[in-house]
Parts: C-alpha cells; structure tokens; sequence
C-alpha cells in the first residue's frame, strides 16, 4: 500500500474474527444526525485480559479521556464503549457524568466491574451528550456481539473518514500463531503530538500488562506520534491496546517471539498512522518528510514546521515542486540561526545545498511530485539526528469539510 | 475602514504627494512573468534623511536582507530599491552578489553611497534573480521619479497583493503639520513573529535616529507582530522607515509632538498590517483574538494556536460558530494543563465558562459570525497578561493561489 511500509514476512493479511475472546458490536443510536452507526461496544471475555492506554495531553482533555483515565484501570479495561458524532469535550461535570453513565452501562452490558471498561467519544466538541442514546445503543449492541462484529464496530467509531482503518492479521512465532487487530478513525484535528483519535488494538497472546504498555508507547511513538493532517491536537485521542491471552501463546518480555510481537504492532500501528494521513480530510497526497541533523529538538522542530506549513500542503496538493517552501518553513521553525547551511531533496532529486538554490531536472523532478506519495529529506549541520513526520496535504475539500462543520 | 481601529483625531487622511524630500517611481522591468510593475525605488534628497529599519529572523534570509543589515546604515538609509517576482531567497553568493549590484545601481540613481541604501526583494524563492533586470528597471525608474509617484511604487512591490495598501496622512502637530506616507505588500506567507513582508514608510518630520529606532519598534510590535495569515515566517520581511526632516518641524523624544507622531505612525502601521490580513490569499473575513490570562507566554501561545488553526481559520471562512475549535486550539497549545478553565466569547456571545459548554442564543451567535469581522475573546486562568492577534480565514481561493503558485 506504502513503499514507506513493509509488512514483516511472519505477519499474513487474514481477514477474519477478531482474536479469540473478543467480540464487537456497532448500530446506530440516533447521535449523529446522518443516521449512521455511532455506537461501538467491544468486550473481552477473558477476566485475565490485559490492557495498556495513551492519551491525548491536551489541555482541553473530553470528559471520557478524564474518566476512563480516572476511573479505568488502565492495565485491565476489557470493555471498550465508543461513540461517535459527539465528542463530549467542553461539557463539564454534566459531561463527566453521562460518560459515567456510559461506562456504568457498558460494565452492565460486559459483565465487568466499571473500572474495567474504557469509554471513548469523537465528533463535535461543545455539545451536551444525552448518554440515554449511549445507552440505547449499548442494549442492542449487547445483543448483537459477534466475533467478526469490528467491521460494525471500525464504522460505529467513524466521524469525517472516509473509508474504514483496519488491521487483521495473523502472526506467526514460534509458540504458535496469534491473531492481531485494530480498528482506527480519524480524519481531521490530527495532531503534531499524538495523532489518531481513536485507535483499538486486540490480540489473543499472552502477555504482561508492564510489557503491553512498554509495547504499546514504543510502537505509538513511531506511528500516531509521527504524523499530521492539520497541527491540531485533540481533546479525545484515546489507543487502548487489549491482549486476551486465549491463544495461549505467551510472550515473555525479551524473548524472540516478543520481538516479532512487537514488529508486527508496529507495523499494524504505521499502517494505520499512514491511513489516517491518507484520510486526511479531503487528502490526495502524502508527504514524508525526513530531517536529518545534529539535535533532536532541532530536528524535530524543523519537521514538524514543514509537515504543518499550510504553503508546503498546498504545493504538496498542486503536485507543486516550489521547494522554496520548505526553507522557508525551516528558516522560520529555526529563527536567529541564519547563515542556515540547509540541504533540500525532493524524491532524491537535489534541489538545494547549503542553502543555495541548485540546477536540477525540472520535468524530472515535476513527476515525481505527482504521484500519491511525495518524500521530502532535509539534513541540517551537524549528525547524530534524525526524524520523520507523515503527514496529508491541503486542499479544497480540506476547506469544505472544515468551513462548514456544525451548521 | 475596521472597528479596531480608530484614527487619532489629529490624523487626516489626504492623498497627495510623498513627504517633502520623498519622490518614487515603479516600472515594469520583466521580472514577473505577468508583464506588471516589479521595480520600486524611493529617494530621499535630503542628506540628512534619517532612517530605523526591522528585519525577519528567520533561519533562511534572503539576499537583499543580509546585504542590507550588512552594508547599510541602518539609521541613514537614503534610497529604497525593491524588487517583485523573485525573492532573490537560498540563492547563495551568487544572489548576494545580484543584490550588491542592485545596491550599487540604485545608489548611482539616487546620488547617494552605497550603504545609504536598502535593497528589498520579494516573490518566489530559488530562483537567481538577474541584477541587469533589476539596474535597466532602475535607469527607467530614476527618469520617472516623482513627488507623487508612490502609486507606482505601491503597485511595484505586490505580488499576489489584491489591492494596495497605502497611508497618506497629515499628522497636525503644536509645532506644524507633518506628512506622514506608507507602502506594503504581503499576502501570503505572512508570519507569528513579524509579520508583514515589506512595508516603507516615510516623513518629513525630523527625528533623530535613535528615537526613529524606539519608534519603529514599539510600532511594529503592535502591529505586524500581531498578524497571521498563515503562520508562515518569510524570508524577506522587510519595515524601512525614513524621516527626511524637510518639513523643518522637529519631534524631541520626550515631547507631546513625539507622543502625538507615534500615535499616528502606530495607526498607520496598524492599519496596513490589518490591510495585510483582509487581503490574506483568499481572505474573506478577519480574526481579531484577545486572550488574557496569568501569564505572557501562555495567552501568547494560545492566541498563536487559535489565530494559526485551520479549523479556526476554516470555520470563520464559512461563518461557522464552531466555538469547540477555539478550545481545542487552545488545549492543545497548553498541552498536559488539563484541567484548564477557559472561557470563551464569540462577538461577546459567552459560550463556554470555566472550560465548560454554556446556553446561548445560536442565533444571535450565527448572525454575529457572519459579519466580515469577528471577534474572538478568551480567558485562561489568572490575569495581568493581555494579547492580541489579527488573522485571516483558510478558503478556498488560500488553497488554489498555494497549489499551483511557481508551476
């Protein structure tokens, strides 16, 4: 799908049933106003399962992130309740409560305690959640739970997306084969700290919640933390990881398998990450961008600042080479550096060193930025460092979808 | 023109000539492909013409900027040579040595030395600019220049400018009237940190330089400062403002005539950085947002956030009242703050207390937002800080001028 992207060999596309113990549900319960389904309900039957959790570090945190990290037992959630079509951000104490509400009836629902279940919302911030519609939902979603229900589900979690994210996997180690999935949304609001909004990530192995959580914030470094559809950060974002452990195949921290464990989740999460970039609202390219250098924050600051610069997401959208863009994005992330020795390449065509504006094939280079996927490298003085970000370009439908949102 | 602005009543508006020592020229000399105006030169005949200038800090600094902090007086600028069509921007020393010759060119035209004169270039970044452009243009300008010609120069220094963005005033002072006259460009690329990309200005006051420098920089802090189009810091921003002294009525630093002069050079400079943002590319309505708060940093963060956000800029682009955007914005610049009490105010409209959804008249809210100026008012905890920022709205015309601007 990627050439960014190279599934391990000892990990097969299989579409199928979640992994053993899970089961899912999605139905429409009148939240949205399209009519769509947003209600997602997803239960562990295992009591053993285990959990690890991130979240958005936004200032503005909706009330399902505060509850679910207050009073969710962040290493054992085996109940996940989504909705979506609104947010439930902005909404205060009467917020915290519907979602209190929500998590009550989805324990119900499970058969866990609260504390075992995790509650999630996205769609409009600033409006009041009846969570009785929550409710509703959960009911029916209780009686219609089935072990290939994350296709229901994947839709049930989608705002503005416009095609489902999905990983189902099966992994092959030496223990035996265990079975991978995720279901991920999200279009817009994808931020430069940590981007999904909603990710969910199950597996039938066995592992400790110390190493599920370790696992998790590696492999989310390298996804949702590396790309941007818009710079903005979330109030939601919310990625629960859940392994049941009912293949009995059991993953000690430093062994092998652990290791091929991990490949195969970071793959699933970059492939996710990357599908969000893809879904960007209204995106018809990606970008990478690499920067290379000789500090990290320095780096990371100068990357961040092309893969969120409006004027280089638009040339990217235009199939645009005006790489002047791109020092100037790196000119004003860098402020009071100047003389700045910078090199540019656009698809391995150079195109500037050591600030200087270079010859380069012009139809060459006018190609390769009209295809799907663009890759910019930029090396700064200095070594040691080095950052990727992916992130979608700018265009009409972007402005469409966002200048029109509530009304 | 703006409610944001209110004219001193000691400020007249009356077009006419420059200043009294001032004549300007523009011509055509081929730089921009479109045919149009792209040489500006001003002079000054006074030889005790005093000058106070402010530059980007960007990492990547155009030619014309280097040359101009290195070989000129910054308080004795004399003659002003601007180019449009080509930034003269990463184009090394070979750039820096068309600039030199541009510098050299237009000293001869206005008979004065060379470091008495500024050199200003802006349009598309990486490409060589020929200087023999840029002399032939100032051989034709200095034949044509004139007490009135500061309409040709205006027009000389746009590039995706839609109108021209002028101040021609009378300033009334015990000790006289002086004439007080500005130019700027900057449509695009405009910037969190200084914004504008070239703006002249020009008196016949007398003033000596160190005063004209405190001046100039309280004046551009409250107003190119405090401008975003787009967020993009650019490689050439340019403020040059020169005093020629001619009217013979001389400001003392500590006067009530300096106090009523920089009132009116902070209206003009005021009021062409909000031209700056109403001609944003493809700007349809303004931004104003005030935040107050405990602290400097933060209520500069978040107004930088808010004025920045393309789902803010979107959202007043459709005269949506998607006031979740504001918040969002907002958390995620004061990221790990949560929980944060903020309130929120559209037109005066309260939407949301304490971080909280509140009641109010939608209504009364869409009409509101629908006018060509909205203002946005926020309160973070805490107070004694205060900022403000001016931005435009994210179209569709921002996009099409972006996706396709070298090709």
């Amino acid at each position: 799908m990627s050439r960014w992207l190279e599934r391990p060999a000892h990990v097969t596309d299989n579409p199928g049933d979640l992994p053993k113990g899970f089961k899912a549900a999605g139905v429409a319960a009148g939240i949205k106003p399209s009519g769509g389904m947003d209600v997602g309900l997803l239960v562990c039957s295992e009591p053993g399962c285990v959990s690890a959790t991130r979240f958005t570090r936004s200032g503005i945190l909706a009330a399902p992130v505060v509850l679910t990290q207050q009073r969710a037992r962040q290493d054992a959630i085996r109940v996940v309740i989504v909705n979506s079509g609104n947010a439930n951000a902005a909404t205060g104490n009467q917020g915290f409560e519907q979602a209190a509400r929500t998590q009550g009836a989805a324990a119900m629902a499970g058969g866990v305690r609260e504390d075992q279940v995790a509650v999630a919302s996205t769609g409009v911030i600033g409006v009041q959640l009846d969570a009785g519609d929550v409710i509703r939902g959960i009911v029916r979603a209780r009686g219609d739970l089935r072990e290939y229900g994350h296709g229901d589900f994947s839709e049930a979690i989608q705002t503005t997306d416009q095609f489902a994210k999905e990983v189902e996997v099966d992994v092959a180690l030496s223990a035996g084969t265990v079975r991978l999935t995720a279901q991920a949304k999200g279009a817009g609001m994808i931020s430069p700290n940590f981007a999904t909004m909603l990710c969910f990530v199950q597996t039938d192995a066995a592992l400790d919640a110390t190493f599920a959580d370790l696992l998790l914030g590696l492999c989310v470094e390298r996804s949702f933390d590396r790309i941007s559809v818009d710079g903005q950060l979330s109030t939601n974002d919310t990625v629960i990881f859940q392994a049941s452990g009912a293949s009995g195949v059991t993953l000690e921290a430093d062994s092998e398998d652990a290791t091929k464990f991990g490949e195969a989740l970071d793959w699933a999460l970059r492939k996710l990450a990357l599908d969000i970039v893809r879904d960007g609202e209204g995106s018809k390219r990606i970008g990478r961008v690499v920067v290379r250098g000789g500090s990290n924050e320095v780096v990371e600051r100068a990357a961040r600042a092309i893969a969120n610069s409006p004027l280089v997401k638009a040339a990217l959208h235009g199939g645009d080479p005006n790489w002047g863009r791109i020092v100037q994005a790196v000119g004003g992330a860098l402020t009071d550096t100047s003389p700045l020795a910078v090199d540019v390449f656009i698809e391995s065509v150079q195109v500037c060193a050591a600030g200087m504006a270079i010859k380069f094939d012009q139809d060459a280079l006018n190609a390769a930025v009209s295809g799907d996927e663009v890759e910019y490298d930029v090396v700064l003085p200095g070594s040691g460092a080095e950052t990727e970000v992916f992130f979608s370009d700018l265009s009409h439908e972007y402005v469409t979808i966002n200048a029109d949102y509530t009304t």
